[in-house]
């Protein structure tokens, strides 16, 4: 379970002579990478679970109301097939239920089981642990610093969609 | 392909009551995913390839002489099989081929043709492009603190991954 090894490392890509923003890029890929890896890798030995499964649980218990199939799929980013065999097996395992939309009886939404809902929680406390971990190296005012650079990228990236969309449409 | 959606935001998970450091990953993920998303557009709109065989192809760049297949699946992390369709495919297209290992005559490598080094450095060229665009929201003194708190963060990542073995084989 040794994740040190230096091929997964996406930063090797960069050569001298790229620009400084494409070595930042690989940077900023590398470590969510190594925090990913590290995720997959306890949800597995500590949960016997997937990141898709826990991201779907995720997106269900900030949606009590639950969310149709649609939903899911868009808020996920994994295919729709995925998905559904996804919400089949945690419906096997009582974590997941499909119920019917009141207002239109041929279609259902997905909602958290009770039990499914105590289960994540257990997942999200222990997955906030490791992420605490796992960013222990810096300090918290290296973490502030580091959040508010990122929210200015952010921004110049959203920025950047829009303004690439009106030029699109122009 | 207006991707401003706050669907796929992972920060939207976030709340008040989070740790910081949950937070600051939420938004570390957010903007990986925003940045890949914009690559994948692009490289499916301009080159009318996938992120995967780009990666691919890079790899092969790097390594001259050819990878083996298992080398390939290491260095990816994307699964085997995968890995053998997109090979298939891109030696369907003439930009990859496979060579026999001389020392091994049972085993090949798998390596870029001519054509498919010209194409990689056209992608290649884009992609370096697309990334300067994207992160040109934020100055080059904020891109040189952002790379060197990464910087930090990453080794504070590595040294937890090599603690964690330690403690596990102690």
């Amino acid at each position: 379970m040794i994740n040190t090894d230096v091929s997964q490392d996406q930063e090797l890509r960069a050569h001298q002579d790229h620009h400084s923003s494409l070595r930042l890029w690989l940077r900023l890929l590398s470590c969510t990478t190594l925090v990913e890896d590290k995720v997959r890798q306890k949800l597995r030995e500590q949960f016997d679970t997937s990141l898709p499964r826990f991201d779907l649980m995720a997106q269900l218990e900030r949606h009590r109301d639950g969310l149709m199939m649609s939903e899911l799929s868009r808020r996920m980013m994994v295919s729709g097939g995925n998905i559904t065999a996804i919400v089949d097996q945690l419906e096997k395992e009582q974590l997941v239920q499909r119920v019917v939309v009141p207002r239109d009886r041929r279609s259902f939404k997905v909602v958290l089981t009770p039990s499914g809902r105590t289960s994540f929680v257990q997942m999200a406390q222990a997955h906030e642990r490791w992420v605490v971990e796992l960013f222990s190296g810096i300090t918290g005012e290296q973490q502030a610093q580091l959040f508010s650079l990122l929210g200015h990228l952010k921004t110049g990236i959203r920025q950047h969609y829009v303004t690439s969309v009106c030029l699109d449409q122009s």
